[in-house]
């Protein structure tokens, strides 16, 4: 290594749409940015070189000169053991040894989690979850993903897929999920479920101010408005919304106990409108023992950086080598 | 410390009926055993003075002279983090410091986890689980108790409480739990479930042997006998508790991806002919990526002293400093 250049690392997030990359010095700072479009149509060799070539040119542009020790990643379906991108939805990738290849191309080691890991390792690091040893990122998008911290660390668990707390059945024989299961969380908490529910509490509610904007033109940003405004269609959503989430938080607290959940991107932003009834039902939903237990939070990380924030963690870890990879 | 004497460690197991306990040397041979009614009605200090002076004086029996190092306790409601025992029902002590009572007598340290993490450790160190570093123990009795393993560790939580899958939920609006939830687990999955469950299968088929029996003579090995001579009872009764056993084991493998769920005491006994349903039904609740990645044992631990083992393991970790205690 030159002994003249200073240390970074690269935290990259990859997704369906975007891909967004940032450069990170030793304290945390972010000392660069950037985004470009995964164009996961694509065959898999154009991306990696693509993102390679866009990312050494940043380096190379900062104002003092680094040296890349190490490449973090949040993958979509990406699993820590193995570095592989399995099977994710909208991606015509499969079964792709991500890691070794971004390492080729890099140069340097580089390390994959999927993508609720990354943003609770970012949490952990940067976020509402410094110091504490236990709690659950809940990462809310198209779906809902969950990363576990117990004692102070990622679980991944014996197949490295744990964490699916999207697919935790709040209702049985309830909504049909993609997965094949029917009732799972994510029918429920996540974009596509919210705005199912959005469309029954607008047939409920005639008179919903709502009812002025075109559906697809509704999202979390219109409901949050109209919730403030006592519009019924919005508070009923919510109350719903937050009901099935609450199920499902209190099953993860009977099983784990975590001294929070935090809840990261998406709908999240609706705050307290979604926490409160989510509370209520977590708590109703607990024995005694767990009621007032665990605190709900609101992730104070800025959308977009939670995972490549998380991926910089990892990639530090590797850097150190408090973390051994198997490829 | 006496050099010439041998180092041993106490394990205690307490129970609403019998206290058992065992003195283990540090190969984890038993030197000698017993047990003792714990008289929950009597005061505690009743209690901790006739147990400390039984175990003393079997100590002092031994073949050769031992020392013991520390005492371990599985302990119903028992707090590892604090050393109280809090409120366990069918007892007539509440927020017993028993750690520190007990060290006093004892003249060593003394170290509590609650039964079900007692009977995971002793899972861990002797018995089924051995080399496996994700796996959740299920203690079948009177209720449901579990003890996870994550990482080779037992979880314990931000509450000191984890593991309370006896609680979480199988079916809204179910039957209702003591605890005052409804639907709980173990309402359907624990001595008391299974009873009632039979109940209700004996009721829908007039014909089943087992109406020869009376009811208060009923259990599990009647049920087993049964199943063996294709009795419709007592196979509808297995299916049912297995059906819904494997929705609670596929909740917890979504949520920990787990390699194994060993099960510990009372209807355990059954096996496959509860197994079968129960993994049916597990992987039926479970996304493709985990079906079939999580297997079902049976504990080889003899039963009663897979808690006597577990907290002699824990007793040792204390005796070796592993673990640090705050009492």
């Amino acid at each position: 290594m030159d002994n003249s250049r200073k240390e970074c690392v690269v935290g990259i997030d990859i997704g369906g749409t975007n891909t967004k990359y940032g450069i990170v010095n030793r304290s945390g700072t972010i000392l660069s940015t950037g985004s470009l479009p995964t164009d996961a149509h694509l065959p898999f060799s154009d991306f990696s070189s693509r993102v390679t070539s866009k990312i050494i040119q940043k380096i190379n542009l900062l104002e003092s000169p680094h040296h890349c020790m190490a490449v973090g990643m949040g993958v979509p379906d990406g699993n820590f053991m193995n570095g592989m991108m399995h099977d994710p939805p909208n991606f015509s990738w499969t079964n792709v040894p991500i890691a070794s290849s971004f390492s080729e191309l890099f140069k340097c080691p580089v390390v994959i989690t999927n993508d609720a890991n990354a943003a609770a390792m970012g949490e952990a690091r940067y976020g509402e979850a410094q110091g504490l040893d236990h709690f659950i990122e809940i990462t809310l998008g198209t779906g809902l993903g969950s990363g576990l911290f117990v004692d102070g660390t990622v679980v991944l668990g014996h197949s490295g897929h744990a964490g699916e707390m999207g697919h935790i059945i709040v209702d049985y024989g309830g909504r049909q999920c993609e997965c094949g299961l029917s009732g799972c969380l994510e029918m429920y908490v996540s974009n596509k479920g919210i705005m199912r529910t959005l469309k029954e509490c607008l047939t409920k509610y005639p008179n919903s101010l709502l009812h002025s904007i075109p559906m697809e033109e509704l999202g979390g940003k219109e409901i949050d408005l109209a919730f403030d405004q006592n519009d019924s269609a919005a508070i009923a959503c919510y109350e719903y919304t937050g009901k099935m989430l609450g199920k499902g938080l209190a099953t993860a607290v009977s099983i784990l106990s975590p001294e929070a959940f935090i809840f990261y991107g998406g709908f999240s932003n609706a705050g307290e409108r979604l926490l409160a009834s989510t509370r209520e039902s977590m708590n109703h939903h607990l024995m005694d023992v767990f009621k007032e237990t665990t605190t709900l939070k609101i992730s104070n990380m800025k959308e977009g950086t939670g995972a490549i924030l998380g991926a910089t963690a990892l990639a530090w870890d590797v850097a150190d080598d408090k973390i051994k990879l198997n490829y």
